[in-house]
């Protein structure tokens, strides 16, 4: 990409992104597939408006984490109500990364280590998808 | 944005994403929160590498719809085997929307429906997850 492009692509992706956690663009032009993590919490306190908000400041937090290239924090959506949307859930992340390395490297972060220890106390189940995407 | 921003913006978001199907650019700048359609696919051949790829070519048929900002097939990642990771599906896709009125004109799009018809035989088993990000 030619230096005034990329500055352009920067500052329109960080203007882009505004509403989102972002650590870093979102795709590297090398990336041959993405490893998207995505992980969906339930609540002790089912629907605690407070947890659900605690849980979900924690999560932004781990954008420091270098390996993070995009997080995304969320709650269930209103869609509609059919027998295969699960909506049982109260908090949930996706996160992209380079590959399986990169997550094993966040996995053992320090922060992510930290993040386990203070906001453990809130879930009561996680479940976790680890998608590898293709071209 | 300036015209020459969007421009070199909406260029590089191509090459950034070739390896991704994608129908337009990532985030809208006014868009203070996004729909992200996450889907699991259990086939009624396990593990048939065939029926994968069958199905992965069908979804990424859907990156046709307008109302699809983004979208992401993929298969089960090599990360670490933990007690929270559920590994158990075959394919996966994750599709960014505007909001829950565009996830919804998608869902209900000719396209879509005919992806139903097609593929359908494919799968035994499906979950949706459907997370309304915040900022």
């Amino acid at each position: 990409m030619r230096k005034r492009s990329r500055r352009a692509f920067l500052s329109a992706t960080v203007l882009a992104t505004a509403s989102t956690v972002v650590a870093q663009p979102l795709l590297g032009i090398n990336s041959p597939s993405l490893l998207i993590h995505q992980v969906f919490f339930w609540l002790k306190n089912p629907g605690s408006v407070n947890d659900r908000k605690q849980l979900s400041e924690g999560l932004k937090k781990l954008a420091a984490i270098p390996e993070i290239k995009q997080l995304y924090v969320g709650f269930p959506a209103n869609t509609e109500k059919r027998e295969v949307v699960d909506n049982s859930w109260d908090v949930s992340e996706v996160m992209f990364f380079s590959d399986v390395t990169a997550q094993k490297t966040y996995q053992d972060h320090p922060l992510h280590q930290a993040f386990i220890q203070q906001y453990a106390h809130l879930w009561q189940r996680v479940v976790v998808y680890d998608t590898l995407t293709v071209g």
